[in-house]
């Protein structure tokens, strides 16, 4: 199929501007039609499992040849409970309220004009990702009922699911009678669609990578459209010495091993010391329990002595791993600076029972998610009620933190008059 | 002044340092003591407005020896009512709201944590502007009520200017309490401090130029850093042929002829078929009265014989001058369309006493103040509420329209719990 395009620099304008057109149409549409066009997706998913999975071996087989390792080739691949919670999740992003029209802070101004705020949709969004073929649904889905037009790239080496599920959501959009190019799927693994399609801010509005750090970070420096990102993950808890041990050890437990590989998962844990010979000891049993492997600071190695040294690098390495470092400090301002320093402005917990402190901490630490006396692992779109995320980000431009349907959209001012004019 | 530093890049890293250290304090700073150092800043500029404008006739009479054009000297001068509004102006942001801190959305989940959002600054805040010296107060106070560290670098030609208020502003935050870092003003006329200051993302978190469009489309292309920025203004009005006639007549001469050189002014005029003929003839009248020189097309010069035929780029031109252009239309699908591809996006209204047309305007028009029966001109910081503006934001990104102390805000999400993990 890809080699089929010729000339990709005319293939990305062509669609960059069908999406410009379809994003007018989607823009205007109303909430029903948009639920419709969904639940016809959904339905056209269901109807056609069998050729998605056959289209998804197809993939799984050409990825085995290539070697691809088993971590790749499970995520690549697309199970019956994969199809169902594919499918949930577009009936769950029905359920949803449409956040398009809303009108709020409408009030009437000195001058007689009434001045609110409208949201809106941003327009063509653009989403680039790697194995998961069920992003593909996800993103059209949250992005169509936001009311954007959709370009997806996803990877190559998911090519033949990811156009079975194209093919269902374009019947799903003529089911409904909006334009198929409300969401479309590049029918290329050229790697040069990917360069176009982050320079075109005339078709493309925001563009949102979703995968490793070095996919992100390329498409960063390469993008001249504004890019909702999420880099590390180096979470914090901070015990402190006025913590109940219970809450203390529950949360630090949970938020370690509860599982490791995800973004909110603590890396490094920060134990005041007055309270670190009491908790310490126990927590380290049942991190050796769980197989994690501790790391600590010179006064952490003096009430664990079996705790390897903590370098300086490893307050600075997202492990996605059973590994955690841990450093003693001597209080609730040591905890800060060493978050402002070493964090990466994703989660930060405190357990403390004191007002202040957990005031403070709120205040003071600068993270896209800030807690007290709960586990980094809650900072997820569907734990906070978004209904469904189309990424994190760890940026403070625009979204921040779990992405939903908001973070989707604009918004613009409106005013309602009766003949005002400005003297 | 400017002569004194030797290395710009190292000058430039060592103030990117110090804002990031001093937006720190600034992000945990509370209201009350924001408002003392804004007040001690007014204070200084009144006790010290003989010195201001001393300093301002160094650069009056520096900028007539090098030939500058009246219209720019007249923006450079510090008249003492401009001292005056320039002290006014920082009592009305003390007087604002202060946006940082806020906690809204605050909900219980089904887990049991609670999940709110803090509204937090953005961190440090650059802003580039021209020759108008009373920027430097005025974003200074802005940035400082909103938590923020701000970097600011005025035109050449305002150097003694703006360092003068830079000096008060010093006091003022020294008076109160807080680092002084929190606003510097960049100490020297050297164009490489600009270009450091826009690729410096580790420094300084947004920018904001102010001037013309050159400098505008100069700094987006070459940043490194988000940008809120404000292009072109065509701006349009459109009377329905369901248009009570008198408010049309009213709102289309304000809307053009109530100031000429604002972003928020009408450039072209778009009138129903089914009106024209009763509409156009008056408000040709009017506007010939005010001497402004119309451009219309085909159909409007059948109705307006002395009427100049308007060319293609007539409906994509900012004239900023007693210049109109002037379409008549089928009516509100051809309006729209018209709009949507001749709009720099920053405002439109239409006329009408027609609730559906209404309705579909508001809908439909994407600009970033939409109005039902009002003067553009009222696309405003001040007439919408806001209480003073850094800028105005044509981009759907972040902020949009006129930005306010909120536009320099994030937010991120809080969680509190009571020793909740996740399972």
């Amino acid at each position: 199929m890809s080699s089929d395009i010729k000339d990709i620099t005319a293939y990305m304008t062509d669609l960059g501007r069908r999406a410009r057109a379809a994003s007018r149409h989607l823009a205007a549409a109303p909430t029903g039609l948009k639920n419709t066009a969904l639940q016809a997706i959904a339905d056209d998913l269901q109807a056609n499992r069998e050729t998605l999975m056959q289209e998804n071996r197809r993939d799984l087989e050409a990825g085995a040849a290539k070697g691809l390792d088993s971590a790749l080739l499970d995520r690549l691949e697309l199970t019956p409970a994969r199809i169902d919670s594919m499918i949930e999740g577009i009936e769950q992003i029905i359920a949803l309220p449409d956040p398009i029209g809303e009108i709020f802070d409408l009030n009437y101004r000195p001058s007689g004009i009434q001045v609110g705020r409208m949201r809106v949709p941003l327009g063509v969004v653009g989403i680039i990702y790697e194995s998961r073929p069920n992003v593909t649904a996800d993103a059209a889905a949250l992005c169509l009922k936001s009311g954007n037009a959709t370009v997806l790239r996803g990877g190559s080496e998911a090519f033949h699911s990811n156009q079975a599920i194209a093919a269902s959501i374009q019947r799903g959009l003529q089911q409904a009678g909006l334009p198929g190019d409300a969401v479309q799927v590049i029918a290329t693994t050229d790697r040069a669609a990917v360069g176009a399609m982050i320079t075109m801010p005339e078709a493309i509005d925001v563009i949102i990578p979703r995968g490793g750090k070095g996919l992100i970070e390329r498409i960063s420096n390469d993008a001249r459209v504004p890019v909702i990102k999420h880099l590390d993950g180096i979470c914090h808890v901070y015990i402190d010495d006025q913590a109940d041990p219970a809450k203390a050890f529950d949360i630090a437990v949970n938020a370690k091993t509860q599982r490791y590989g995800t973004c909110n998962t603590m890396e490094t844990l920060l134990v005041a010391e007055a309270i670190a010979e009491q908790i310490l000891p126990t927590l380290a049993a049942a991190y050796a329990e769980h197989g994690v492997e501790l790391r600590g600071c010179a006064r952490c190695r003096e009430i664990l002595p079996d705790c390897r040294q903590a370098t300086d690098s490893d307050w600075d390495t997202e492990y996605l791993g059973p590994i955690l470092s841990i450093r003693v400090v001597e209080g609730l301002d040591q905890a800060i600076d060493h978050i402002s320093s070493h964090s990466s402005g994703h989660t930060e917990s405190i357990v403390t029972e004191n007002y202040s402190r957990a005031r403070r901490f709120l205040t003071e630490v600068d993270s896209s998610s800030v807690m007290v006396n709960a586990s980094t692992r809650f900072a997820d779109g569907f734990e906070y009620g978004l209904g469904a995320e189309i990424g994190i980000s760890t940026d403070k431009f625009h979204a921040r933190g779990p992405v939903g349907l908001e973070g989707l959209t604009s918004v613009k001012y409106i005013v309602l008059g009766d003949g005002h004019i400005r003297t």
